[in-house]
């Protein structure tokens, strides 16, 4: 519309920026040839058709009452948060202590658990400690909020450098800004963007380095790729179960709809502390005052049956031979030949390259446009770090596209890798 | 659990404080007699199972892909968008103009438009004008986000008084706090609480008055209940479609599910100024990068099939006939001879009423106490006014409880009202 006067906005309002991901999605829109390993879509030949619709008619049919099409409470169903707590203290060293329904919230996807709980600690100008590299949406939504991502100082393998990390928390002591320092969020499973997991040895390096500090660091540990492993669940348990974090604040989010039908978005938290849990509550309230209740109802129904984790296996399966094709596609071409380097994950839905150092595969870089130009597009690895930004990273995502596509565009990225080495 | 340290919250996370809501809520669940006047629920019996299940149905058998169960796009299927507009442009004396796809967002019900409504515009302290009596759960989510609500004013019957309307802004003026004042909420049809629609004439009236101010005024029209008229849509169009409106930003917000099955909750803003859309879409995408998509695949299903209509035709007659009972047992217990006034509505789910003068209705009342003792439980209409408050209004809603419960409740209530006259 032709405005007469301009709205005003809130700080946020104004601080809110053109989302890198959004413009890449418009661009990639435009070009109808244009193949994608950016995306970090699930394989649409996979989703529960048949099973979701089998669980619609069987809610409809068994039911007594329509309640799961009615509002539901705010923190959500209760039989369903007593199922999620179920779900995961059967994970391998995993304790019942704080897995309660009590302690669970039901969110929109575990994205919203995360916006929550920064939402709910921290003030513009605050800060949040991240791993490097880490997920750049939470990156993104910690921008919207005005809070400062400032990551974790580590070693070259992706372990953490206590020693730096100790003088990095002397540093703000020093001029009096500890008091900024909210909270520490880590992705623990097969991490976006790295594929890697924390181990437990650095688990509980890390919980006795946050116990020995003299403020209190809430721990955020983001899991929503912890059901992806390909032959078996990655053995260190979360932060919820382990001694070393049991007087810390700590909120575990995860998802059942990322691996099961993305388009449900449900996820959860369980937060250990209670005025923290009440907080995003309140909170929650105010957003859409709880997620959607049959949505709810049908991965209630769905862990009643107990055949989710016949679909988790018949997931991992399939991501496990993406994976592996994409892996080899990018070797069989001659990738790892020309200094470029990667592991191969043992989980997730994502490949993380190491491009030559002098490479710069920034969203604008001469080696994006080439990309674009060729039909293949990623994620530059730049947008998943805070700062001290490494230019020569990839995101290749193997989830969406068909086993032709992903060899097709693993074809055209090493390609275009080939004319820049 | 034992907190060792305390955790530091955000100037949000201190100043949230127990939702009223949700306390009353507790209050009524540890009482299983309790008969409740209160929830702002819709009737079970009509939730349409069996429509659902069909459509849920027909997508797994006609749909050539499974991309209603993946993630979908920040703003909302393009489809459902374009029918949320042509369902709309076509009430009465609705105008196509700003009805469009492009300037809709779909939400986790509207609770979650007007919640980011809000957010974009205001920092702690700002003032959103509203109605008084005002949407509650409004006026809580504006307190969480430190917004101040001032109440617009008005005389008795409801009109808006626009020689102190004008007083008022003249005086935000003078101490220059004009800055502060970043848009003005109303429910338009069947307005909870009061189930008033704003007249053709008032809404005209209160766009030339916001013209004429020097600094630009965004409105936010929240139409959740306009669907729920008894005999046919009230006559005047929304802001959207008012010359007089045509040059101020408007966000207008309705829901498909509070109608059909709040379980889903599925709503939508249609913002007509392109700049509070767009960072409205990228907080949104921060919050949940999207309303879940396959809730939206359903509506947009129910849409295409016709049957909305349908549906809405057997809901009215059916809230109708629940008002009518409400009221007329209301009546035949005696309430309107011992100083209760309420004015019949024309729609909506919900019987504003006035209570005697000296009467004090709020939670804690001797009055309110005497009926949580005799199981009936209402939301007390001081909860509703921004400030000002006067303490004997009541709200009572006729959508949750079956025939038989509802005359129940209302002769409980009437019985206590009784020992107070």
């Amino acid at each position: 519309m032709n405005k007469i006067k301009q709205v005003r906005f809130s700080t946020m309002g104004n601080r809110a920026e053109d989302s890198t991901i959004v413009s890449m999605m418009s661009e990639a829109l435009t070009k109808p040839d244009l193949l994608s390993l950016a995306a970090g879509f699930t394989d649409n030949e996979i989703l529960p058709k048949e099973k979701i619709t089998s669980i619609v008619d069987k809610l409809f049919l068994e039911s007594t009452s329509s309640e799961y099409l009615q509002y539901g409470i705010n923190q959500g169903r209760s039989k369903f948060r007593k199922l999620i707590a179920d779900f995961f203290s059967n994970y391998p060293n995993e304790s019942a202590d704080y897995w309660s329904a009590e302690n669970i919230i039901v969110t929109n996807g575990s994205q919203q658990a995360l916006y929550l709980a920064a939402q709910i600690l921290c003030d513009p100008g605050d800060i949040i400690l991240v791993q490097q590299p880490s997920y750049f949406v939470m990156l993104e939504a910690l921008k919207g909020l005005g809070v400062q991502a400032v990551s974790i100082p580590t070693f070259e393998n992706g372990n953490i450098n206590f020693d730096e990390f100790s003088k990095l928390i002397t540093g703000y002591q020093l001029v009096n800004k500890i008091g900024r320092i909210k909270a520490l969020y880590m992705v623990t499973y097969y991490a976006n963007p790295t594929s890697q997991c924390l181990s437990l040895d650095e688990k509980k390096k890390l919980g006795n380095f946050i116990n020995s500090l003299n403020f209190s660091l809430p721990v955020i540990e983001d899991a929503a790729y912890r059901e992806f492993y390909f032959s078996e669940p990655y053995s260190a348990p979360s932060t919820l179960s382990l001694a070393e974090f049991k007087d810390l604040p700590v909120l575990y989010t995860g998802t059942f709809t990322k691996p099961f039908a993305t388009g449900l978005k449900v996820g959860f938290a369980c937060v250990t502390d209670n005025e923290w849990r009440n907080n995003i509550l309140r909170v929650k309230a105010h957003h859409d005052f709880g997620t959607a209740n049959f949505n709810q109802a049908i991965i209630e129904q769905l862990l009643l049956e107990n055949t989710y984790s016949d679909h988790l296996h018949s997931i991992q399966i399939h991501y496990f031979k993406k994976m592996r094709l994409l892996d080899e596609t990018l070797r069989s071409e001659g990738l790892n030949e020309i200094n470029w380097n990667w592991e191969i994950p043992t989980g997730g839905l994502l490949i993380w390259l190491k491009g030559p150092d002098a490479l710069d595969t920034s969203i604008g870089s001469e080696f994006y446009k080439s990309c674009i130009e060729n039909n293949v597009i990623y994620v530059p690895g730049n947008l998943c770090f805070a700062h001290g930004t490494p230019l020569n990273y990839v995101r290749l995502s193997y989830g969406a596209p068909n086993n032709d596509n992903l060899v097709e565009a693993a074809k055209r990225f090493v390609s275009v890798a080939k004319t820049f080495s």
